[in-house]
């Protein structure tokens, strides 16, 4: 498979301040982004592609610089973290569409959120930045995309938070949106899944480096903090089987144990270490309270009175996609979404991936996802 | 259903050092314990009750003193752990049999463990103490009844950790044990629960109060990292249908979002915090490291060369339960044990409860259990 080759984290900056859900509204928001493939003359192509809790706008090709602001260092120089969906040929075919992708609202990729720089006081917002919502983050893309002389959308698609916001697309934006994405997602996160945010952030904010989320400039970050949550996170994401089938009970010394509390003595212990320590390198803490607490607050039925009254707005089709062994975004959500659209007489397709890789499968299995992908764009299926 | 009655935690010292898996040796062990029942003038109705990772003594009736060394607060005057389980009438009756549950080696609840004065230092033991395996608090708790005069078990039972100390008492001991009740346990814990408690060890020992382990009397204790380590074990004991059961997606302030990212939104997000502060008041958190330590090592099959070769010394009779919807200690890992068994011509029952608490119905689901286990130990089906 070929990739879009090599690509460029852009910036823009929105022209109007942005109003949020909690009341507050953000001045002076600036929107890292990438395109893939090539816009139709008639702008009627257009696909937006929404990350999830620790994504970023580099969805497909390779990094060619790394981005500026809210990052401790740059990006490897690596493959988008998509990049096996979107491309010539692939799920979201570059040859044909013209993919979007933004680092969410909120973020420390590129995007305005709490380690960037408050106009009002020329000091990171830290813990003054507004707490934000999906639909916040809908609404900066919608704005970001205006910008780009985009008003319709020929779809949205995303996993996990990216499919929430592709869900509030399709609600907030019925008459802009051809089309959703879906894939291993939910209409509100279910309540094991928020004690698991709950406590990723509790370890954060628990770190006295955090220093109240005013760390910035400290020579101090929640380090110790942010590599627990990012472990817990780590597990959710993957399934007791799959953890089983790849690191079993191995020990790291071989056949012996070394009786020690303080190494790791399993390989996935280390693995563990290993993933907390990649991860406090590339993310922003702050960043990753906002963000989680978006996917918290996220809540279809809340918002709306009912499921039902929710999904009655859209008029997109609909294409869910989860997996067998997904236990933090179960394929029961996906199920209850695609059976109200259905009760409603909306079009909608739901496949459920026999998998054994967990929540991770929306970024693993991409060979299965490809052709239902493909399918549907193509309204082939529909 | 009465009690045991006013019950008094006591202590006793082994007479002689305690040699160790790891190589090293324990001077001065002090074992703190409680009994419920007569012994039978030939000491032949003694059953051992074994704790879980944060249990105590204080099995069954309502404590009447705090105990001394290594808390940081006395007991609650509350209930035995496993109160709905032993007493006149219960699974383990104490009109029959003669109960004897003990603090585990390492503990902080009386027995001897990290909190614990080295006596070769003065000092609390703190990361010197030395590593301990589930054998080790097997040895221990058989030093300890030598000291009462009882050298043969009827019954060794517990749940979680307590269960691996019961399969550990029939291998070390075949001859000398009648009976194992083996509840909501495994013969090695599963890779996913190794990640879960490496993911709490993790949370303690980054908390820069932990101090390397020589916290003790500093003022300062790592109750943070505490705190998170018993939320990750907390959500590992329930089941996500328990939980949803429980607190579905409940605000803490009715209809309304606050906005807010420090403080609790959700109940799910209170509760955990209550749980981890009471939680933090009653534990040591060196003891916590050394215990889950422990049960992360314990590995029948690595010890023994294969599953078959360990269960092979076994003669008691054994009896298996698990819970249907125990993510964290599953009923296959019973199942397991019980083919094994089977295979070798030796008697034993499983029984897989259907119930909705997760790996927390062993405390909870006492209706259910006590006639299986009041059977098997009268050997009416066995």
């Amino acid at each position: 498979m070929t990739t879009v080759g090599v690509v460029k984290t852009r910036f823009l900056d929105l022209p109007e301040p942005l109003p949020l859900d909690c009341g507050r509204e953000l001045r002076s928001v600036r929107v890292a982004y990438e395109t893939y493939g090539t816009l139709a003359p008639d702008r009627d192509n257009v696909i937006l592609v929404c990350h999830a809790l620790s994504g970023d706008a580099h969805a497909a090709g390779i990094a060619a610089v790394p981005p500026q602001e809210g990052t401790r260092e740059g990006f490897e120089k690596s493959l988008g973290w998509w990049d096996g969906m979107i491309g010539p040929g692939k799920a979201f075919d570059t040859d044909r569409w013209f993919v979007v992708s933004t680092n969410l609202l909120g973020g420390c990729r590129g995007t305005t959120g709490p380690s960037s720089i408050d106009p009002a006081t020329g000091e990171p917002y830290g813990p003054d930045f507004p707490v934000i919502t999906v639909a916040d983050m809908v609404r900066c893309e919608r704005a970001f995309l205006a910008q780009l002389g985009i008003d319709r959308l020929a779809a949205v698609a995303g996993g996990s938070l990216g499919g929430m916001q592709a869900l509030q697309w399709a609600i907030d934006h019925p008459s802009d949106v051809g089309a959703i994405v879906v894939i291993a997602s939910t209409h509100a996160l279910q309540p094991q899944g928020v004690a698991w945010n709950a406590i990723a952030r509790e370890s954060i904010q628990r770190d006295p480096d955090w220093q109240g989320g005013r760390y910035y400039g400290t020579g101090r970050s929640p380090d110790a903090g942010m590599g627990v949550a990012r472990m817990v996170g780590h597990i959710t994401y993957l399934s007791a089987p799959g953890l089983a089938a790849k690191f079993g009970r191995r020990l790291q010394s071989g056949a012996d144990i070394r009786y020690t509390i303080s190494e790791p003595e399993y390989e996935v212990e280390n693995y563990l270490r290993h993933q907390a320590a990649s991860f406090v390198r590339r993310f922003d803490a702050n960043t990753y309270l906002y963000t989680s607490r978006a996917l918290t607050y996220f809540d279809l039925a809340r918002d709306h009175g009912s499921l039902e009254a929710a999904l009655e707005k859209v008029q997109a089709r609909t294409l869910l996609i989860s997996f067998s062994s997904d236990w933090l975004y179960p394929p029961a959500a996906s199920r209850e979404i695609a059976d109200v659209l259905t009760g409603l007489g909306k079009p909608v397709q739901n496949h459920v991936i026999d998998a054994p890789y967990g929540h991770d499968c929306f970024l693993l299995e991409e060979a299965r996802q490809t052709p239902i992908v493909r399918d549907f764009l193509e309204e082939k299926n529909s």
